[in-house]
């Protein structure tokens, strides 16, 4: 008998491998010492402070991933950023996100470890597990920790935003709020795109000064307001567009329900809502992002959870909205929109 | 300014997801409960004492990384194993490799956790890290546990030990000793493919009977002997073929020169000794799993490595072989072989 090769589930099996050297790699600052110059094995080992027996197994497993090159062979190799690790994980770089990865590496990664007593008791397996507050609590009381939270989110969304801006029409509305705004990269993309466009972006008091900051850097405090607005206590400003980034993901039904109805009342007839997120596929078969994120808020959150367009459909009907659409944007994420 | 898609990097840095949910899905004995027969997620759910909050979303991502099969939809939707995971992941099949996975998920998921201070440090990152013993030692005290685990091992060998016994040439060679060959399955492909070669099977007293058993199980004890060996104290037995699975790449330098060392004096001239590893490639860029292999060695062992083919022929040159070659067996890995 022919044995059959079992080596696809073990690279799904063993593939915490590849991630933990990618997460560490970035964690050590690998990417942003190779900024602006190649380095041997032995000036990496220097420079990040290693130990010498890990350091070329390191390397060379982030040239075998394709994310870092390596000029030749032996002692005198010289190992630089390909392209894309330039672009994405140099912290020098405005399309930086290693902030995600480093959150993924510093909480998720062991977070994750208790998977399986999630699925037994639905419970959270993050800080709030012994007894710590929340991820949000943490994070905004240190205003530093929070700014660097709000752009390793944008970071990863930034493609999103962007092809939302380009493919929703924007052209029967004026206004657009987005709820839960973080640094304000939405309004920024669709203000770009659309000058017709006023934009406001709401978030907590904490991230307000963040999101203003990056507006004024981008010229743009003309047309995008940032203001304050606790969502769940507050009546949402009125817009004919209303979006949310990844936030009804973060909730229950119930609180999920709450939200939407307050998009519904800011909004005018005719207005739209939109979520954009890793929408899960209607058959739950193929976006397995979008479900494995579902199970990432069993174990941030417990009852929160990830949803399809059909979930999203039934929900917003329910609310009153006259009908939905999903708008795909990049890999995994798309945009359900739901119109009053 | 178009955005780049940072998705293949996310892919790579966020893929302990998919491989804690399949390692999850192994624990909880998912692939095992669909033995023989189709189940919703609530039997799922009840037969493996799971909550409900979970339990779809860990059924339909599993579904989506094509290990589970679903037919239809919703609540009424059953899960059956797709034939792969039938083969390998239920705990009732011969070729269940769930045993490694366990170990990993058990052992290693934690330990890869701090990678960073591995790299930092060089030093090992397993249970020897709080004064516990080391694995091999904690492994021996229990015979259950050491049954599992060499059977694990063995799972996941079965293929390359197949594909060495039909490529590499034993027309030349009557005698083959296997060191280290824990259930004795690389001697049951040998002598079952070759009838005119006598094997040993050498392992610590404790794995001893585990071998005997699974070579009586085949009929095989006529020209299979499963004798005791302790690899670093005694010397090898004489035979014409020494073969080493997956052991070198245990141990520093010293101690895989002092096991070459062992294998050269029990060959006769023109005898063969073969390693059977994930070999690096010789320019260490494409075997990743292999280099990974060799951060796992850090981390279990602290001074143990993996090695490419090129170090294997310096380090048998030295030693007194003629010539070496390497003979590629599935996926990741190779016979790294040594002529005398």
């Amino acid at each position: 008998m022919t044995q059959r090769d079992p080596g696809r589930l073990m690279q799904i099996g063993m593939a915490f491998w590849p991630a933990k050297t990618l997460l560490s790699a970035v964690e050590l600052g690998v990417f942003t010492a190779l900024s602006d110059k190649a380095l041997t094995a032995r000036e990496l080992q220097h420079e990040l402070g290693l130990h010498p027996r890990g350091v070329t197994d390191l390397l060379d497993t982030l040239v075998a991933l394709d994310v870092l090159a390596r000029d030749g062979e032996g002692e005198a190799a010289q190992y630089r950023n390909t392209d894309e690790a330039a672009h994405f994980l140099d912290r020098n770089s405005s399309a930086y996100i290693g902030g995600f990865l480093e959150m993924a590496n510093t909480r998720l990664y062991r977070f994750w470890g208790d998977l399986t007593e999630a699925l037994k008791t639905g419970r959270p397996q993050n800080e709030t597990k012994h007894g710590g507050t929340g991820m949000f609590e943490e994070l905004y009381r240190d205003p530093q920790r929070l700014e660097q939270f709000a752009r390793a989110m944008a970071g990863i969304s930034l493609a999103n935003f962007e092809t939302f801006a380009e493919k929703f029409d924007f052209a029967p509305y004026k206004t657009m709020c987005d709820v839960g705004g973080a640094t304000g990269q939405l309004s920024i993309f669709v203000a770009r795109r659309h000058p017709h466009m006023k934009c406001t972006t709401c978030d907590l008091p904490a991230v307000v000064p963040i999101a203003r900051k990056t507006i004024d850097a981008q010229g743009l405090s003309e047309r995008i307001t940032a203001s304050s607005l606790d969502f769940f206590r507050e009546p949402f400003p009125k817009a004919d567009v209303i979006t949310m980034g990844m936030i009804l993901h973060d909730w229950n039904l119930e609180k999920k329900m709450q939200l939407i109805q307050a998009a519904y009342d800011a909004l005018p007839s005719g207005g739209a809502f939109a979520a954009i997120e890793n929408l899960i596929d209607d058959e739950r078969r193929s976006n397995t992002f979008g479900l494995m994120m579902s199970l990432n808020m069993l174990i941030e959150f417990g009852d929160a959870f990830d949803f399809t367009g059909r979930d999203f459909d039934g929900w917003c009907r329910k609310i009153g909205f006259r009908r939905t659409e999903v708008i795909p944007l990049r890999g995994p994420a798309s945009a359900a929109v739901a119109y009053k």
